[in-house]
């Protein structure tokens, strides 16, 4: 069978990968659900026709949102996730022992169900007593938060649909508010290959400027999101993701990463001219 | 009209985009050259149906096999180039008022010729008085230069059809010997994100080990290229590409770069787990 599912990257580019089996296709309230099998990337997870994870991957993205803040702050005990229904960004977490406390805010219950009976791979730690689920908006959840996590991450979908109101000066003005002294901010930041995106990032890094002193941009190559190459958000109300980088102290936790290490957290901060003049002219 | 190139970046996952136009399509000795204008990408230069570059995202991949080498040893003069027929580092290195010689060895004629026709944006400095070009093998050319060059650019297609040659021992033994003793050899070294090209990465990285005392590999996002992660080789006889980057002299330069800065230089050596791995095993 010839089964493949295209993702548009632009109304002009196309990526296409096929397809074993569709395992899930289903609607919630806010979105398509669909997960593939597929030959190149093992399970797939797609909301609204765009590709969240995939099994080959998705350790890049869950890497980078969680080893970057704790390589900065090892002190990190009480943490907020926003979005990151697929359970990934929660497993990372949990592989520290320093990490006390994980709420998880995801407004769309039904991709945790489908991502736990399909993605074993991400969904895999709900069940840690650490862990605490709740089912509602991010956007509202935080603005009853005051002083009180070390590390927010915002680890939503685009900034369209569902995940729109993640991206407002209003929402990271309470992500400050919610945050401790020496507390961080890591967001998704989509990309700046293509035209179609760059607006979107600009105007998500001026808005979090507005509230954060600390300001910063960093990259991986994520080859199944639009261009490859992918970028996040470090914010912060007074650590600096390079030099207060404690290199020693994550490298003595020994926890075995595919994609981040400590040299690759100094170099994922040097951003090419092209994105550096994109940001500077937000 | 609704014209589509794709290429496949394996048997499981096509990459495609909008063509307006092909402009040109035609058979050398070698391989099939086509040329298309695109929505997304400009005008794109394909071989044997794979796309060597896009007027969009060309830089990236020229100024970081020039600028890299050119910001450790800031007094190269002397540069053998093989391959690169569509003339984009011929371009980058004319920019260097310090560079005296470049000789270019490609093995196809044709390709020169229709990407001065069709590419004027990468193809525009041929005409340089420093540069002087060769239409031969460029396995059997190196066989004769004996510390001759300061720098080598193997700026080839792909470890199978025309370029093959390129990735031999052999061939990296000759390279060596024709360098100067503060020589530096750069390659374009595939990808290892897909399965498929592993072995070939792996047989390259060993076999410039074979011969040179330093290798080192880098990378770049370079989203026209399988994966977007695109990496490369810089092998010496003793410089180190970090160690002894001469970040204030080539910035003393005032070359505008779209992609490559002294920061990111540093950066873009720092490789990820799984590709270090792949590198270690090899």
């Amino acid at each position: 069978m010839d089964l493949w599912f295209t993702e548009k990257h632009t109304d002009d580019v196309n990526f296409t990968i096929k397809v074993k089996k569709q395992l899930y296709s289903g609607k919630s309230y806010y979105q398509e659900i669909d997960v593939f099998d597929t030959y190149e990337f093992g399970r797939v997870l797609v909301l609204d026709g765009f590709i969240m994870l995939t099994e080959k991957d998705e350790y890049i993205y869950h890497e980078m949102v969680t080893a970057v803040p704790l390589a900065v702050n090892p002190d990190i005990k009480n943490v907020l996730v926003i979005g990151a229904g697929d359970g990934g960004t929660v497993r990372e977490l949990t592989r520290y022992q320093s990490v006390e406390n994980i709420d998880m805010v995801e407004i769309d219950e039904q991709v945790v169900q489908v991502c736990k009976e399909f993605l074993p791979q991400t969904a895999c730690r709900f069940d840690d007593p650490r862990v605490h689920l709740f089912f509602e908006d991010g956007l509202k959840y935080v603005r009853r938060k005051q002083n009180e996590y070390d590390l927010i991450i915002v680890d939503s979908t685009d900034p369209f649909g569902p995940g729109e109101g993640l991206f407002t000066k209003e929402f990271y003005g309470n992500c400050f508010k919610a945050l401790t002294d020496s507390g961080i901010l890591i967001n998704q930041h989509e990309s700046t290959y293509y035209d179609s995106y760059v607006d979107m990032v600009k105007r998500t890094h001026k808005r979090i400027g507005a509230s954060f002193p600390v300001t910063m941009v960093y990259q991986a190559h994520i080859p199944t999101y639009p261009s490859g190459h992918w970028l996040f958000g470090f914010a912060s109300k007074n650590l600096h993701p390079v030099y207060d980088l404690k290199a020693d102290r994550w490298n003595a936790l020994g926890i075995k990463t595919r994609y981040y290490n400590t040299e690759l957290h100094k170099g994922c901060f040097a951003l090419p001219n092209y994105v550096l003049e994109i940001l500077e002219n937000s």
